[in-house]
């Protein structure tokens, strides 16, 4: 009934991570609404986007540098490295302004029952980083879930050996939050790591 | 920080109703590592969207004709007239196979805050429509919202002096649902229009 190319349309948005076909629907039509330049200009985004960009060979990061512009950079301490899964994680962590070291990007987290086992995450490169470059300190900064603790366990595992620091993401409050609604876990990491002021 | 091949890919899924940031981030990256040819698939599903998409002049549906396959069809009743806001909303009655009429796309519905007024929707070509076709039911088929109710008012009173019947879909309980959550309107909607069985 729907013209093909609109069912085209939603079929690839309905193929994007959280998008139902209701939603692909809504979106598709959305589009429709738009003059030709702007849907030109979004397909010509999606079309490019991976166009220049390189895999970092020190952190695995996309860019558009080998190095990356963060393992490039002299400002930055390369003896701190960051472990995270995605590159998503590392922009969220760049947003801070917080840290000052350098990343190193697994491209997911060890879940076995969907395949996903140490031979298909950037373990044996974050290995041969801390070996060959005097790493100071490996901070695993994982999600705080089920996927993310048993990555951190079985990288603390492996790390154990080098002799480098390792150290996880604080656990707590998340600011802006209500004590009374915090969940038990997240309230008794907060309590168990409570600081002297 | 993030390569502006991606950022521009983000804001453009950014754009999207009911995308916001964070999600147009996860999509951008979820994008991102797929291979070249899906994303270029994608690409020109978006570019092609409209491409040789016509508006029907009778009933001003998105189609690859004029008029469209549903008033071009003999087997549709063209004197009942089923009156609704949006495409997606024409497709999601036709897939419920029980409508036989034509349909009238508004283009919208009333909403002179955010500057739709009457004059943006297609109200004379409905109004042309009936005077000149001799139609014998307007099926009102617009949201059972704020928005949808005042357009449904503000059409009622235009349609009245052409001595059309003008009907609206049934309000009460949905299918599947619970009474001891429906909310009060809905369930009160439901008694009113109780049927003997």
């Amino acid at each position: 009934m729907l013209p093909n190319s609109i069912q085209k349309l939603i079929d690839q948005f309905n193929k994007l991570p959280g998008i139902g076909p209701k939603t692909a629907e809504r979106l598709a039509f959305w589009l429709l609404k738009n003059p030709q330049s702007e849907l030109e200009e979004f397909a010509d985004s999606i079309a490019q986007a991976k166009k220049d960009l390189v895999i970092c060979s020190v952190c695995q990061n996309i860019s558009y540098h080998d190095p990356c512009d963060i393992c490039h950079d002299s400002a930055r301490d390369k003896k701190t490295i960051c472990v995270v899964a995605e590159t998503h994680d590392l922009q969220a962590i760049e947003r801070t302004g917080e840290f000052q070291g350098t990343y190193h990007i697994l491209g997911g987290v060890l879940n076995p029952l969907e395949g996903a086992t140490p031979d298909k995450l950037n373990i044996d490169s974050l290995i041969n980083r801390i070996r060959n470059n005097g790493i100071k300190e490996v901070i695993l900064g994982l999600n705080p879930d089920m996927e993310g603790e048993s990555t951190a366990l079985y990288l603390l595992k492996l790390l154990k050996p080098l002799t480098v620091k390792v150290t996880k993401l604080a656990r707590g409050l998340p600011t802006g939050s209500d004590i009374e609604y915090a969940d038990e876990v997240t309230l008794g990491s907060a309590l168990n790591n409570r600081r002297e002021l």
